[in-house]
């Protein structure tokens, strides 16, 4: 047995209990009867003392010292076991500890906040939390970035100053087409009632024919739709408004991208440290591509319109053109998560410049909100009607992720440069998506991307499936060309 | 921190480690994808090692020697580690990891060779799994009995000898009962198509009935009808067979049963030692009475006969009491699980005193088809007529699980003693039962004896319920009432 043998046989351990830990997640979101909380706190308390003991064994440093790559599959394995260890062994327990335990306070202060429309109530927590998270940044950082190195927990070997970059060429081009597609006339929504059943179906169908496969996965009903587990158990959530099915559907769309990344890694590389996506950036990129270059393309959404007669009958818009102008419809609003491919972008780059601020000590909590909103007018050109609709519509900093919102806008980014290339090798492409047949889009994603895992950094991951350096043009062309065509500007 | 205090936490963790060990077990016999097998199989490994590691831990040992009971809780939960610490140590780790590796594939080996009624393709497993247990209980009895030390994993502080003396009392009984039984007129058994919501519905409605707590648990369907965890999180399974709804109706009854023991064990115990079913035999004497003693009693079939002809419409039975024949029809068959309240104990009789023979190397695996089938010609009065109605019937003893049979008679003779103690507390039960109304039954058992989980041992707990020392004599006095009642003998 060799260091590098002992080691991924170490890691392939922490993987697999790692892997029971994301089960037990989906467990709470899905199944878990109500009254399981407080045990299944110290469950997941338990088993993350674990796996915090796992990988910060010193052991496990030693055999990193010592191990040596003899290819490429083990050059990838110790760059992802190096990094993970130098940034957990660099935290101290206690402060791994006090964010442990204030994070669901917080969350919890949080959701009571935003139901009652109260800041005063949250900043405390938010204070608190910003600061053990810039303290845990600076940490990490031994003397960098704090905020860098605070993203790179979910997309490494990137740093802030060049996403900053690249959101700055971006978001005059989207404040730009935003205000376009408002000024012109706006196509109808789709409105109607949409039976949970039927929603369900059409959402089993979206999923069997981009490639999801159910003999390694499943669907569940959860309140946020997401993705959880790599390898051979990867399941998805989805969520039924019953007078809005296009939440469901492209809510199971998008989370069908996430888990055919984790369906897709190679067999070879099951719970071993590459054998899951290699950054949230990326993962970002696949779920989008599938969700809006392919499912919201118009030669898709044909083939949707039809599926959706088949089980609704028929729809309150006209036809097939007008169903992709209502999938497609982009209107104003202040919630993120709702928003259109366009506006998505600004809500994130907003939400950056933010906690950028926020963790480099250039904003403190109390100033949030103003900042908030005086950028929210500037980018969107109407004020934030109140706080649930502002500073307080999103978890994440509650649950103290600062340094993640990026990856939204990046994963686009990536997407861009993705669909660039896939159509560039599959000029034919409309006509199969038109039949719903979405084999020739995902095989390629497979193909070039999936099957990789973590084998190559989350930038040379896209340029490797690209074949050129990512940058932001191939989705701002992609965007202006799709709504100035649809709104016919 | 007293050595108490550190061992308690210590322990606690185990606890919680071991309850998301058995939510792994639940979720692979419900909700897990079948192409996840392998990857299950490696993630549930690594959490067992985890487990072993801390059971055998050395700190452990030590502190179990310096740690001083102060009260009758500390005493129980001291007795409960100490037996686990000194069983665990003394299995040399190579013996448990043969055994580990071997357990699925003698299971997947019996599981073809019963389709196939071939017994010779299963020997060499089975041999295989004897002289490993065979090994592991001489290892555990340290010069004792091998036999009574393998049975003590399931049913602590008794010993086989006092088993084999009191199962040597009942089974004339049950003989001579048997034979009046079968001799008289049989009554018409329930026939018709009843479908699986149907079944569903009447079963949650059983659930609820017998005190189900739904906040603090959930009902799926699986193969095999089980009930899993321990405090706030206890799942039970059941299954459908559209002709016979007693088969789903009393699995439900059965796991309620147990899950009630797991719910009813005092809040004050969660994740500690003492805070689960102290025995598998004391679990069954829950399941058993809830199922039998109270479920198929005249009084709560009356009411089960009303629910049942409400969901389904007019039965093939014409009333209340032969719906109560029909349910406690005693037939002539070869299968444990299928069997009535008077056979069920002569086929765990059986197979108690065959698996005590091949623990103590009396008898062999090549000579145990013949062994059993002399025995059940000598018990039940016709021949077997094929080795899956025989001796390849049961999974138990592919998975190593020698001594785990009594249990289920002895959880019958505990019942038989409970249920005599609630009668004398409660005179008026019949009445309540008859209006579906379980509740002073099942409060009875909550207070007497599911609310202290594991304080005392097995035989202590039902002496304790009951008032007196448990043995044979109530089961036998209500089983002959019953059964010559309803057969007119």
């Amino acid at each position: 047995m060799t260091a590098y043998d002992d080691l991924m046989a170490h890691a392939r351990q922490t993987e697999a209990l790692s892997q029971i830990s994301g089960r037990l997640g989906w467990d709470q979101q899905t199944m878990m009867p109500r009254g399981s909380n407080a045990q299944r706190s110290e469950e997941m308390a338990a088993l993350e003392d674990v796996l915090h003991a796992r990988r910060t064994d010193p052991r496990l440093g030693e055999l990193l010292d010592r191990a040596e790559a003899t290819d490429d599959v083990a050059a990838a394995n110790l760059r992802e076991l190096r990094r993970d260890y130098a940034r957990n062994t660099r935290v101290p327990a206690r402060l791994a500890s006090e964010l442990a335990r204030l994070t669901p306070l917080a969350q919890a202060a949080w959701e009571e906040a935003r139901l009652a429309d109260d800041v005063a109530s949250f900043l405390p927590w938010l204070e608190k939390m910003i600061a053990l998270r810039r303290e845990e940044g600076q940490a990490i950082a031994a003397g960098g970035d704090p905020y860098d190195a605070l993203m790179a927990d979910y997309e490494p070997e990137t740093d802030s100053e060049t996403v900053a970059a690249t959101f700055d060429r971006m978001r005059p081009r989207l404040v730009a087409l935003r205000e376009a597609v408002l000024g012109a006339d706006s196509p109808p929504a789709l409105t109607g009632h949409f039976p949970q059943d039927g929603q369900l179906r059409v959402s089993r169908r979206l999923a069997e024919h981009f490639g999801y496969d159910f003999t390694r996965g499943r669907i569940d009903l959860a309140v946020h739709p997401f993705s959880s587990g790599s390898g051979t158990d990867v399941r998805i959530t989805t969520r039924v408004a019953i007078e809005e099915p296009f939440n469901c559907l492209y809510s199971t769309i998008h989370e069908v991208g996430h888990a055919a990344y984790e369906q897709g890694v190679g067999a070879e590389h099951l719970l071993t440290p590459i054998g899951r996506g290699v950054s949230m950036g990326v993962h970002e990129s696949q779920s989008r591509i599938y969700e809006n270059q392919i499912g919201r393309s118009r030669a898709f959404t044909g083939w949707l319109h039809g599926a959706m007669v088949q089980e609704f009958g028929a729809l309150s818009v006209a036809d097939a053109e007008s169903f992709y102008a209502a999938v497609n419809r982009v209107t104003t609003g202040y919630i993120r998560t709702e928003a259109d491919e366009i506006q998505y972008n600004l809500h994130i780059m907003l939400r950056f410049d933010l906690e950028r601020d926020l963790m480099r000590g250039k904003l403190d909590a109390a100033d949030l909100e103003e900042a908030w909103n005086t950028r929210f007018m500037s980018d969107f050109g109407y004020p934030v009607d109140r706080p649930s609709h502002g500073v307080l519509q999103d978890v994440h900093w509650s649950v103290g992720l600062f340094g993640y919102f990026p990856t939204y806008a990046l994963g686009n980014v990536y997407a861009g440069c993705l669909y660039q290339s896939l159509r560039a090798d599959h000029p034919d492409l409309d006509a199969q998506l038109a039949q719903g047949d979405t084999s020739a889009a995902t095989g390629w994603l497979r193909e070039k991307l999936q099957r990789f895992g973590a084998l190559r950094a989350p930038r040379d991951t896209i340029a490797h499936a690209c074949g050129f350096t990512p940058d932001e043009g191939p989705l701002m062309d992609y965007l202006e060309a799709k709504f100035r065509a649809l709104y016919r500007l």
